[in-house]
């Protein structure tokens, strides 16, 4: 074993994972490293945000995905820096990892569009606990307006603002728009669910850009349908804990999520390659950084450039082919082939917008409304499933879907909220291995 | 409804919910107030640190739990203190409530016996966040010893210790150390996780001593059947990050749980009735405070002692006779009828070990192993289903016992771990409403 090749793949994301298990019969050793224990399946964090699904439904410990694996090692790490001339990988407890072929696919993270402040009032979604925080202030701001006996406070309590029309900003505000009117609806006794206010605010002309702007028209029927108002073309210009400012219009909530911008890992910035202005690697057609056949960035820190000059889209299909085609490349070179350019087949895509409400389009065939969204349905509970046995999420979807109930309301503590129980500070930190 | 009596009832555990729920149809209004927004199935909190249950399995929005009761209201607040001569309660906010009849259930929390400082080093097991940190600890704890290059610095990463006897104590060890025998036996490369030693520490004679000695000598056998080392008659005189003191003897370990002490509530001090050792209230044989018979106090805040000087245990099944009778109480008040004696009925006692192992005790049976096991999963599943549909658990729960997996293996960041994302100090703290 020891002579193997060692390939290194930083990120055990959709597209780290991709390539590690593609490499499953390669004659090379894997080590995959990731600050989280865990693999996350994206698509569905909005699920958990909003008391649907549990957080463990939809992430499975890399260990256990990787375990029957021989080739593979995994590692809970974070990876700091890369010296692409020496090979090797700096960790955050100072030690160095050499590697034969290195895989960065360590995604993106929120952008505030240069106002970091934000985010300690306008929480992103992209990690577990990300989806916990927005779960704990969704529920909090209802329980706190059933306690407020002023009537215009109270209603600052019940408006919820999403800022971003993309899938995700479409997702969270229609999920919290089914929850204030069929989940919560008969629980309090002094406020009535039923008038929360959600506000979705997009920038551009319509919401889900990214889709043909017939599906947008119907998406934004279909969020109204739910009771969301849709404002397009606003800009946020300020936010606070009391509400949002676009320009001089001000809109005034206790909660408000965001789900605009993203950028790229900051791991990508220490490889030296050029960078797009989200701060993605801009990789050639076999998906490495010029002049490092070795060195392969794929996922959504990638920007990954078509012939026809549009860029691949961060989606999860799109990173599992990237993953599939760097392990193809390095299989490849240890046989003295040449690397092939990456072709990304367009599977289509597809956003849900609530309970039987949905836009999807495949190969120029377009859906709206039920169809949709069992499609949708079939093919994250399908992807699910390919990952672990996790027929519990299609029991616990039938029964919200029969009953309108979600199971996982728990307002819980959070990485910020002080009152969490018996831990003092000087417990160690999740999940990174401090130096000793 | 304006005229009815009002009915405080503060906290949502056993005690607190099975009053609330028992004045359904009585001539009363109900105002169940308590800090967190679920009411949790403690018994399984331990599968919740090991792993085997997600929170949201054993808790439920006690929102939804009361929906259909049409005289009862649900309060997110944390009760201060009470004015028994002005029959008030007053709240976090400040704010005053008035009561005709109130009903303190706020149970108790962990005791560290004058050692506060343990509690960042030892966390104990009395909520959700407490559970996800021990979760945490002893998934970084694994991890650490994978990557740990120092055989000695491994071993004690490997090395984990319980503190206290009782049912939680066994419960505990008993999933530590199935997890690394089984759940995690092939999932590193580097370290063989049967090689974890887990270490029991019981400061009586022997363990579960509210047992018959018996089943303590039953339950201490299948302990070291799984693996767990029982030390008896040991008092613990320092924790520190690095291990556990016992006098001059010295045990290394990185994790260290808590199951030994516990004290009640501090809101029972402010009732200015006499209160026991552990601060719990010594109520009248009618469970209310002597001089007010409006004023209850049942479940783990209570100190109920018997007519054969005994003190009625602090288990669900005592918590929710309790609640019963307080109810019934009442009901009996409003009629002009005395209150009459609490009469605790005794319905044996069960404490799960592991996989298949278990003791119990029912009116003079006594059982062990598989048939106590049996036992006690159809006790919990079946209470736990009279608080909602939870076929989920079930389910869960057989796919554990069939491949010894456990789905809910996730390291998330808690209170005390910093990097939980984009999170700033500045979020509102977790479910209790601030003062505007």
């Amino acid at each position: 074993m020891e002579k193997l090749p060692r390939v290194v793949v930083v990120g055990a994301g959709f597209a780290g994972l991709a390539c590690a298990r593609a490499l499953k019969r390669a004659p090379v050793q894997v080590t995959v490293i990731d600050r989280r224990n865990h693999h996350l399946f994206q698509p569905l964090l909005y699920q958990v945000a909003t008391g649907g699904l549990n957080p463990a439904d939809i992430a499975a410990p890399t260990r256990s995905i990787l375990r029957r694996q021989r080739n593979a090692e995994v590692l809970l790490a974070d990876a700091r820096a890369v010296d692409v001339a020496a090979r090797q990988l700096r960790l955050d407890d100072g030690s160095q990892v050499a590697y034969d072929h290195l895989v960065i696919a360590t995604g993106a993270t929120h952008a505030y569009f240069g106002h970091p402040e934000w985010a300690a009032v306008a929480p992103g979604l992209k990690t577990v606990e990300d989806a916990l925080e927005i779960r704990r202030r969704i529920l909090v701001a209802f329980e706190r307006a059933e306690r407020e006996l002023d009537p215009r406070r109270q209603r600052d309590w019940l408006t919820f603002v999403v800022v971003g029309g993309g899938p995700t900003g479409v997702e969270l505000a229609g999920a919290v728009a089914e929850i204030a009117r069929h989940t919560l609806a008969s629980e309090f006794r002094r406020i009535d669910p039923d008038r929360a206010r959600v506000i979705l605010l997009q920038a551009g002309e319509r919401v889900l850009p990214s889709y043909s702007s017939v599906l947008s028209r119907s998406a934004l029927r279909q969020l109204e349908r739910l009771g969301v108002y849709v404002h397009t073309g606003v800009r946020v210009t300020a936010i606070d804990e009391e509400g949002v400012s676009i320009g001089r219009e001000r809109v005034q909530a206790r909660t408000v999520l965001w789900a605009a911008g993203v950028a790229a890992s900051p791991l990508a910035a220490t490889l030296g390659a050029p960078l797009d202005g989200a701060g993605r690697v801009l990789v050639t057609p076999a998906l490495t950084i010029p002049g490092h056949e070795e060195v392969f960035v794929i996922g959504d820190v990638a920007a990954v450039s078509r012939e026809d000059g549009t860029v691949v889209p961060g989606v999860a299909p799109a990173a599992v082919q990237a993953g599939r085609h760097a392990a193809r490349t390095i299989v490849r070179g240890l046989r003295g082939q040449p690397a092939l350019a990456f072709r990304y087949l367009d599977k289509g895509s597809m956003a849900t917008i609530g309970r039987a409400a949905a836009v999807a389009e495949h190969r120029g065939w377009r859906f709206s409304g039920p169809v949709a969204w069992l499609a949708w349905l079939l093919v994250h509970v399908l992807f699910l499933v390919s990952y672990r046995s996790r027929f519990a999420v299609l029991a616990q979807w039938a029964y919200h879907y029969a009953t309108y109930d979600r199971a996982a309301r728990l307002i819980t503590a959070t990485a910020a909220s002080p009152t969490g129980g018996a831990v003092a500070p000087s417990s160690p930190p999740i999940g990174l291995p401090q130096s000793p």
